[in-house]
């Protein structure tokens, strides 16, 4: 699918909405691709971010699938738009076991008051990477309201 | 609804299986109640788990709700057994705008093999406390697996 | 949770909308309850309904369900706007071996776009009731525009 | 993704097992494609199918979805082995407004226990084909046992 940016200076503004993000800087989540409708985001492995078998912790992976697809739609909204996650559902598929994980934000329906995005995770151990996780997000987008949903 | 733990030793082995849940420690998660089939997580408000409009970010609430819910069922779990996630979903209902988030996981079906579970989070500012989130979980009881599906 | 429905005719205006339901009519669906953020549909098993194993087919449960959220939403809604499905999920907890089912959506959070329910389904064999899924709804309000997403 | 069936019977298998479920023959679903890990199932537009704006119904189509997804994970089982939907969510991404139905399930994850399928429906209206509804879906395999989940 490809999608028309409303805002040409969407990578621009998608990058500074991120860097307010505190939870990305706590976990060290890195944003790594930003296009029209496509966001990649990657976290290295740390003792900090583990479930009770030293994996990823799903919550972990959650976080930056939710962010991934949150900051997908918002590339395609207005300037003034803000956006917020109404619901996601996300499906653990593998052991999330590995030194890198990489959640990728796809908006596949885009519309004035409801996005919604595929978030898949992926976790690279050495040579080989497992699609560890598969969700979908619904987005609101949010034009003049301080991110408060209606 | 009321449930039998099959371990008299559920709350022990609960707190122990938590301690080693590094990303708990990282956002300073609390496990605040331990119960056959109830399990409930606090944590406080810092910049570092925020969004970009200063909120608790969606993905942090639903690291604290998917250990909830994890552990909730692990309370009903045989000693031997271990605890996976196999699928959650969250809904995001209103801006989690506080100084403490608090996340209950309560068991509404347990089996041998899986157990599903509420998932919900609620947010306190000054006197106020909010419904932020509500969800629905599936985990997967593991026995003699050491945290992989299969 | 107590709901003011917006418009005193909500009842009518359910009863009305649901005659509608082509698909209602032809499992043979009956709206049991309406009441202000909660309504009832029952549904009786025939043949006609079953999956493989002769139980309630999940769709045919999932069908009750979306109908039972969809119209305890529209309770509370203004009389000129429409509902629409924005998104569900549904876990089935138990075999639906029985007689009858019977749907049960409850609003959780009421807001001016959207709602969210939960839907719960019961199946009756003999004198025993099952709770044999549980699951999320969320509804979108609709004024003016007949039923169309945007 | 390519995936080897356990059972060379897989087709007939499957077909036998559709023409089990009451459901399908009630609305008329046909059973279009059987391939390793997907399955195809077409649906004829009636008045007798909607819900209250004259499109399908959100369960119409989420049973249409539910048995492609459920088939598609079947077709890889093996012969002893039943199905079962643990659960499933569907987003409903735009109106359902059109003469035929097509749902399409495909594997994305194949486990001993576990299976995980997308799930999504098309529905085409004169020479336009919109994709209308994407989901996830979680298929237990039941091996010995009728149909009970445990």
């Amino acid at each position: 699918m490809t999608f028309e940016p409303a805002d040409p200076e969407f990578e621009r503004r998608t990058r500074e909405s991120f860097a307010r993000q505190g939870a990305m800087a706590l976990i060290g989540a890195e944003l790594e691709k930003v296009a029209p409708g496509e966001v990649e985001i990657g976290l290295a492995f740390r003792r900090e971010l583990s479930q009770q078998h030293g994996f990823f912790h799903a919550g972990i992976l959650s976080t930056i699938a939710d962010s991934a697809g949150g900051y997908a739609g918002f590339t395609l909204f207005p300037p003034e738009a803000g956006v917020l996650t109404v619901e996601f559902k996300l499906n653990l598929m593998a052991a999330a076991d590995g030194e890198r994980a990489r959640a990728v934000g796809r908006v596949i329906r885009s519309g004035r008051t409801l996005t919604v995005c595929h978030i898949d995770v992926f976790v690279t151990k050495g040579a080989r990477t497992t699609h560890c996780a598969t969700g979908l997000q619904t987005l609101m987008s949010l034009v003049g309201r301080a991110g408060v949903k209606d």
